[in-house]
């Protein structure tokens, strides 16, 4: 397939819905109408094969999980997510795997009013897909890295660990029980979370990518602040529970995994039930924002835990992982 | 040197200077504020090593033309340029490329007011550039594709044609005199074209990025006309004249090269004048919508000539070129 026809064929499906989507794809550039007394909230975040997700990935997960992880950013902001480009580049193009890759791209959009405005497909040696995701929150109000205080209580949605359990699946998930292709789902196709419920409610936020520790370090580091984490109290999916019995693990698996995509939270203790009522998922307590810069692991007698075991936390693309 | 050092040297260099970047590089996203009564012009260029620069090229010279390719395109929606997002894939990352490649970057965006607010950094097998642009216009003030009239004079800025002949002239370069340095430098630090100074003044614009044939071609498609083009009215720099001194070759490489970035506009002949005086670069005619529809070409005795000598103008990623 020709790239011209290509884009015309992805175009006949993208057509743009937002009325502040002025004009969609088809010029130079999209015109977008951002609504007054609000900001812009703009996050990129390419993927690639065999780095960020496997070779083998089918199209469809490839699509969904591209636009996920880009609209979790924008949840982690507190921002409701409007529009969206996609630089699409491979080794060949074919009109049936392009399908599928926008049919995952809109399932991972799901009901929420999102325009994919614009992007571009090129010849690549590497399947390289990198997106560009643009929200909106009304002036002052988006969810920083910066706003944890001492006394927050540290919450995240959802389970963790899943999604790295779901890669140690992959390569043996032929013949699959539930368990393996939940996990391997969770990793295909993480669910991002609409961060912006909390908006108002939550004092910093961040989404969960590159593993627990690593990314509550970012909120840590910006909010000149530490932190005590009960690391038996991440929370655990029943498939994650049978598929890693073994404590050591199962709490390296949920406080070092990345790909979860979950919110972790900086919440006023009085705000607790305000952010539980707000959210469509549970939201789990699992520590404290502390004066004492650092990060200390405790179990679930308070314990301190050696955080030797919890290193090599977070994905570094150059240092030969 | 590891992705989150490298990370935190690129994002010393990028101080956002704009009062209405809100936050810019080192949070899940970054928070712009839109004037009101403006809207907000994105495009998505993606540039990679081989296919749309030599393998060779210079960090620097990568890093201008990504920037200049993605402005360019915000010019010619007539949009003042305010923030980009870049996506960096390669091989390997030293700190003195990336600071070559940041050097070049702030050379395009030269002294207008940008800043780089977001990104990433990837490991891929082949050097990969994605990069987003957001530019602002006044409320329904851009230039668009759709609005060419009959009767409209088609003219385009610069000189055309000298970055073809710069790549032809790529390989051969050492020895290079004053002409190939010239040419080779339009193909890697293309001048982008400040769309912005004709809005109101233009009817209907388009950046020649594939060729000008490809891309005034989307002018008529976009406004449902025709247009006769006077092909040796194209504007030729004195550099190419001496490289392709027989009128074939040169009338190819000016109607159908791709990578000058120069802008081809739409204007109602009263306001040729206008438009002139607002650029601050030669605006050449070289033609006239017509309601016919397609494009005919014609020399300078308005002799008809053959449009099958100028096929395969235009790149296509996948149709094998």
């Amino acid at each position: 397939m020709r790239e011209f026809e290509l884009i015309d064929a992805l175009r006949r499906r993208l057509v743009a819905a937002r009325p502040d989507t002025r004009l969609g794809i088809g010029d130079d550039a999209a015109i977008l109408a951002p609504p007054p007394e609000h900001e812009l909230v703009v996050t990129t975040d390419t993927l690639i094969a065999r780095r960020h997700f496997p070779g083998d990935t089918p199209a469809f997960d490839v699509g969904f999980k591209s636009v996920a992880v880009n609209l979790s950013d924008l949840g982690a902001m507190g921002a409701d997510p409007a529009w969206l480009t996609i630089s699409l580049g491979a080794p060949a193009l074919s009109g049936p795997w392009c399908d599928a890759f926008i049919d995952g791209a809109l399932a991972a959009i799901g009901e929420r009013a999102v325009d994919i405005v614009g992007g571009d497909t090129t010849k690549n040696d590497t399947l390289t897909i990198s997106i560009t995701a643009l929200g909106l929150v009304p002036r002052g109000a988006a969810l920083r890295r910066d706003g944890a205080r001492v006394g927050d209580l540290v919450a995240v949605t959802g389970t963790l660990g899943d999604a790295a359990a779901g890669l140690a699946c992959w390569d043996t998930r032929r013949p699959a029980g539930g368990d393996e292709a939940m996990l391997i789902a969770r990793l295909t196709r993480p669910s991002w979370r609409p961060g912006a419920r909390v908006r108002g409610i939550a004092r910093a936020a961040v989404d969960i990518s590159d593993g627990l520790l690593s990314d509550l370090g970012h909120i840590l580091a910006a909010s000149a602040a530490g932190a005590t984490i009960d690391v038996d109290a991440l929370p655990c999916s029943p498939a994650l529970a049978r598929y890693a019995p073994d404590p050591a693990l199962r709490r390296r698996l949920q406080a070092t995994g990345g790909d979860d995509y979950e919110l972790c939270l900086s919440v006023d203790p009085a705000d607790l039930a305000a952010a539980r009522g707000a959210l469509d998922c549970p939201l789990t307590v699992i520590g404290r924002i502390d004066r004492e810069p650092g990060l200390r692991l405790v179990d679930s007698n308070q314990n301190p835990l050696d955080s030797a075991l919890f290193r090599h936390a977070g994905w570094d693309h150059f240092d030969g992982r």
